[in-house]
């Protein structure tokens, strides 16, 4: 018994200081944009405290108090970052309010420093969680920072996020550990009832107006489509029906001719739909959001 | 007296070498947008000088020729840096004319790289000044670049700034010193005057609508008015009142409901005016900049 | 003879292994935008290949699918960054399809990895090819990533880019070697006929609506027009005159008055056309691509 307990906080120990080690990268993210000197200000924070991080931005594009989607975006592009890598991520509604300030460690050993609003919803469930532990704002705040009490961001995040990634403080130092669990927004999951896949559409592929479904590539390799046949198509907003068509189901746009429909696997392997060279977002209409949902049937 | 000379110049020397050494930190700032090559052009000069700086941006989203807003966003993020950085900052209206290309060296030990156009104005006034010094174009100029007249921010201000942050050349080595002074633009100071607080309004919080105004929180404190009480805030365009309205003081945004107005200090501890989750410049169609003007009593 | 071999097999092994090495430095372009994760995404690859690297960023806002103006960006900033410079440039409409994965080796000593679809046009032309390898896709692809179609720019070239970089794959193990050639956008090349410069409007200087054209200074000098005398300048939007005006030639924007049209060259020393502190693109409905040209005489 003693033997196991030892041999356990030696593990314990080991894993915290080597396999789950910070490695000294910095992420950025919020809705601030850039159009004025608030991300600069959290980077010029965090180079105050180490000049040797290596610091990135995941975006600052986040629409203002959009949670849901800076969820999506740690989701998007965490796991592609190597283990270690400290994440800052800054969308706020609440800011000052009693929503607690938290960092998570995953079992994939990322760390994500954040308020606790829902931000954490689908990157805990995909890495795992390991530890949530709460920034005691006594220690963990920049210097001669208490009058501001609306820019938690510079304050507080980029200067916990900067310290932990620089190895200044140990990620027990962050503050006294939490149950292990984050607040979560509500989302409709991905089921497939009688022959019919249904999602939500939680995010467009924004830059080309493609619809990005939360239907997993696993998920529908149960209705038996191949790629070249077609399916149905149906976008629901609320209860109103906006689209409903069959779409072939290609393996690359190059698949098809520019201007056609197309059903593809994103970049996350998620269902899809888009129009080849084209804009589908904008061509029918069709948004993202909890209100939005999807059905696809053979 | 020759000693006290000689305890000058070490003491002078001290200063410059060490306490204001260059930290190998480089911002930069411009209004050139990031939709072309301009600020990458940049950069690659100044990883061409050395590719040990550590390169930021501070913001690329000036809207062109504006400089007031050139000044304030340097005011807004510069103080968060650690001595010893160089910001490098392009809005440049007058390009190839008069103004001169100039170095200030802070108080504070910060280096601004830039025309003295005005840009200076605010941070000069924050920081306090040390030393100015004009570019020497003749020595501080990229090689083969002497035909292009127009891009002045990579031919000259990025290679300078890169030389200066990676210790290539001295400050002494940027050119000749001028007088201790630097080009302002007018702008109206906030005073208190029979009980009205007056101060404008020099930038807007884009990403969310919100007012920011010049009135500094300690002068506010001269009201007498205290968080939870409502003050009166009427906001004029030129001599045109468009906005008369009693605002209650919060701390922070969770003392009130979504859709209400109220007034708060911003990250930088002045007075500022917002909608909970909305966006107050676009519901009064209010805007910042020289000539909108803030009023407030209690 | 063998002496010959030896000598060059020896000249070839120098350049490629000393003169031609890469330097660590990572440029990264795409037309993804920076509302969403995809370039972070490419960015986490990239640290995870090696957290030594030096990334930047050329531009990702190039309009969707608009591999003209991908070129034209390489065009104007890739001879700024030093030799050894590795530029992964990803605007590929035809993804999944049978375009080419290359990485060019210029004359000059920096890397281009990107689709062979025209995006390597014009720098190929400025800085000259050395060599043209093929990505071989069975080793220089991201781990688990074969399920993903659509995101080369994630598995493929970022992950590509950030080894060739790091120095953890050669040149030469990016894949086979092609010929010397890479596939060209066609274009038309600026001449001087009959008294009459004809040129095109490859891009815009987007953020101030400057109209850059395809005529460089030194062509432009065979009319004989020195700075202060005027030009007339025709612009063409297919075969319709669009603009047709005498403006006056003028080294920097100072030499006239705001809201004046002017004639300069621009920091690519190529023929340009602006409204002194306006907007000439706005004012003039004007724009850039394959159907826009120019002509100007005396």
């Amino acid at each position: 018994m003693i033997r196991k307990t030892v041999f356990l906080v030696f593990y314990g120990w080991l894993t915290t200081t080597a396999l789950l080690a910070q490695n000294g990268v910095l992420v950025f993210q919020s809705d601030f944009g850039t159009k004025d000197g608030a991300v600069s200000a959290m980077k010029g924070v965090a180079v105050g405290v180490s000049p040797n991080l290596r610091i990135f931005d995941l975006t600052h594009e986040i629409p203002p108090y959009n949670i849901w989607e800076a969820a999506y975006r740690l989701l998007q592009t965490a796991p592609y970052y190597p283990k270690g890598t400290v994440f800052v991520s800054v969308c706020d509604p609440g800011v000052g309010t009693e929503r607690k300030s938290v960092v998570l460690l995953t079992q994939s050993g990322h760390y994500f420093v954040t308020p606790d609003n829902g931000t954490l919803t689908l990157i805990a469930e995909k890495l795992g969680i390991r530890q949530v532990r709460e920034i005691d704002e006594a220690v963990n705040r920049l210097r001669n920072s208490s009058e501001s009490y609306t820019f938690h961001g510079r304050d507080v995040y980029a200067y916990t996020g900067a310290r932990l990634a620089a190895k200044m403080i140990t990620f027990a130092q962050v503050g006294r550990e939490l149950p292990a669990e984050v607040t979560k927004l509500p989302y409709q999951r991905p089921v497939l009832e009688k022959g019919v896949l249904k999602g939500n559409i939680p995010v467009l592929d924004v830059q080309y107006g493609n619809l990005w479904t939360s239907i997993p590539k696993q998920l529908f390799g149960q209705l038996g489509t191949k790629t070249g046949e077609t399916v149905r198509v149906r976008i629901y907003h609320q209860d109103q029906l906006v689209f409903d068509n069959r779409l072939p189901l290609v393996n690359t746009f190059g698949e098809s001719k520019a201007g056609e429909n197309v059903a593809y696997f994103n970049s996350l392997l998620n269902f899809s739909v888009a129009v080849n060279m084209g804009n589908f977002a904008e061509k029918y209409n069709v948004n993202s959001g909890p209100d939005w949902r999807v059905e696809v049937e053979k």
